[in-house]
């Protein structure tokens, strides 16, 4: 097992990475909270596979558990299921000193973080990602979120969780492109911040297809700990310092959205985002050709697209999207390029100059 | 105009009490916001009496403000009002740097500094109470809240305005029986945390019942700075040290259920309550009869009640109001008491033996 810290001062936590670590929940979260009632947040595909055992594991050290469940994928985001959150905890008698746990994906960290976070002004919220993306990215850090009609993630918190418990088995029962298109974010943390990160993942793309524990065990806590020591920079976004993270994601989310969400998932979105900024970067100069064919190679080598391929993608639209993008300034947009392995910078382009 | 720093880190604002310093407004804001786009929530009612003036204070320095109507009273805080107001700053075109200015009684500032403390995880929060009540009370100190069907302030956030505007002029219009009922929290500041600002009101009653504006600043101001004083010892209601604010209240919010709400104000309930309250206090030995007998002769001096009076309130219902209060421990009930004009100490009762 490994401990990474996510030191915040008095909003510290433990990210705790490992196969089997779930066994360890009951234990950890007596020293978190202060009364038996626990709400478990989860979704009915999720509660199937591993919502019940931990219940189960909970309800033998005395916790009264009671199951909040959410529909699958960004619906569990809507204010409908967030006020079903708040009533529940209500009914089963969550207090002050009780704890809410989140058992899934992004969606449901996201929306269970914002619950915990505003139940009685807050209560300990412990996040359990089911899914390689959530365990490297959203459920460090302490962003949460729920949807409006008009738009995704436009209202939320920063508030961190009390721990973060990424439990390898849980996410070997992924589908093959839901768990491939989370190694985007991966590779990402590699080209950003570490050199070897990125050597690791050049010469362990096998075992990382294979998903081999060790493997999985080794990326995951790398990338925890880059994302930590991101978050330990900025934690609410206002140096700008956070914005690194967004490398290959102002291409990758209009892609996403010119496609259309779902043609394109997310991650796959930021790998030919990546790349597009690589070859941006290559292109001014500010990258050598070899660090732009490294990246390239390695998004291909992980089974990632490079290119939105045979997709013809209206320049207008991508233009269009890239200005409503939430980091612009002014008529130009913020794009993270890289200027060698492990280091990227911001740069300001109008988009009416890329398409 | 007098200026009190509620210090707490990053977090430090200061909180203007004067007449007519609602013209700082704009100069002010600008050293808050980092846009023109200000969102101006407000009530129908206020909107007429100041909303308007203000917003055209505003636009007069080159701030795009748009209006935000709510509802009258606690309806303010409902949920359908609160999504309206995310999607009102959608609209205007709110960003990250924008600002929100609350204009209002204490449910307009409890809902509006909810919106302010999630709209993009967190905008500018600029507080200007327009009752005695909010601006002595529930406009310091970061609470935030909106209510569910199922119960008030259940959800909430710990979330400090920017700047808080205690102007004067806006409470001289309050109907009497509301600017009455708020003196029950000035002098509960006396009562728990200092006997100068207790001799003061006992010296001065018929200044504060005829709003003289002098009288008006000094109580503001002394009760605005403990309130602030308390806040820094207890930010986040952790400690236990920020109960000392609930003198009075554990009675008074059973007071104000049993007899229906509307029947007993709050602040008339609480006046009972701190008299209630301070009778327990020397029935147990703790509070001199002298001092007793100085908290229930002022709570009469401004016009407030010292009993439930001729209101037959069923002793089951206060007790089962009590036990359901949010500040209970176990089977008893945590009061608090004054063992003297300036000093209130938690004692756990359990209310059976009361009634």
């Amino acid at each position: 097992m490994k401990k990474i810290l996510v030191n915040l001062g008095d909003r510290s936590y433990d990210v705790l990475i490992g196969k089997g670590i779930i066994s360890r929940l009951p234990k950890l979260l007596k020293g978190i909270v202060g009364t038996p009632k626990v709400l478990l947040i989860t979704s009915q595909s999720i509660n199937r596979l591993y919502g019940k055992q931990i219940a189960k594991l909970l309800k033998g050290s005395r916790f009264e558990v009671t199951v909040c469940l959410l529909p699958e994928g960004e619906t569990a985001k809507a204010e409908r299921q967030l006020f079903r959150i708040y009533s529940t905890a209500l009914k089963a008698g969550l207090d002050r000193f009780s704890g809410m746990v989140a058992l899934g994906g992004g969606a449901v960290g996201d929306v269970a973080g914002f619950a915990a976070s505003t139940y009685l002004r807050g209560v300990a919220f412990i996040n359990i990602p089911t899914t390689l993306l959530a365990q490297v990215d959203s459920a460090i850090g302490g962003k949460t979120a729920i949807n409006l009609k008009e738009a995704k993630n436009l209202v939320g918190t920063f508030y961190q969780p009390r721990l973060v418990l990424s439990d390898i088995d849980l996410i070997t029962s992924l589908p093959k492109r839901e768990y491939l298109s989370s190694i985007g974010e991966i590779i990402k943390y590699g080209v950003i911040a570490s050199p070897s990160l990125f050597r690791y993942l050049e010469n362990n793309a096998s075992g990382l297809l294979k998903r081999k524990p060790a493997v999985l065990e080794k990326v995951i806590a790398e990338s925890s700990l880059i994302k930590a020591k991101v978050v330990e920079m900025d934690e609410r976004e206002l140096t700008g310092f956070r914005a690194i993270l967004n490398y290959g994601h102002t291409f990758g989310h209009a892609y996403e959205k010119v496609a259309g969400y779902g043609a394109l998932r997310h991650g796959e979105a930021v790998a030919v985002g990546m790349c597009e900024a690589a070859r941006l970067a290559e292109k001014k100069m500010l990258l050598k050709p070899l660090d732009r064919i490294r990246i390239e190679n390695l998004v291909e080598k992980l089974q990632l697209p490079t290119t939105t391929g045979k997709r013809s993608l209206s320049p207008r639209l991508l233009r269009e999207a890239m200005m409503k993008d939430k980091k612009k300034k002014g008529k130009e947009v913020r794009y993270i390029l890289p200027i060698r392995i492990g280091k990227v910078i911001p740069v300001a382009i109008d988009p009416y100059s890329l398409f």
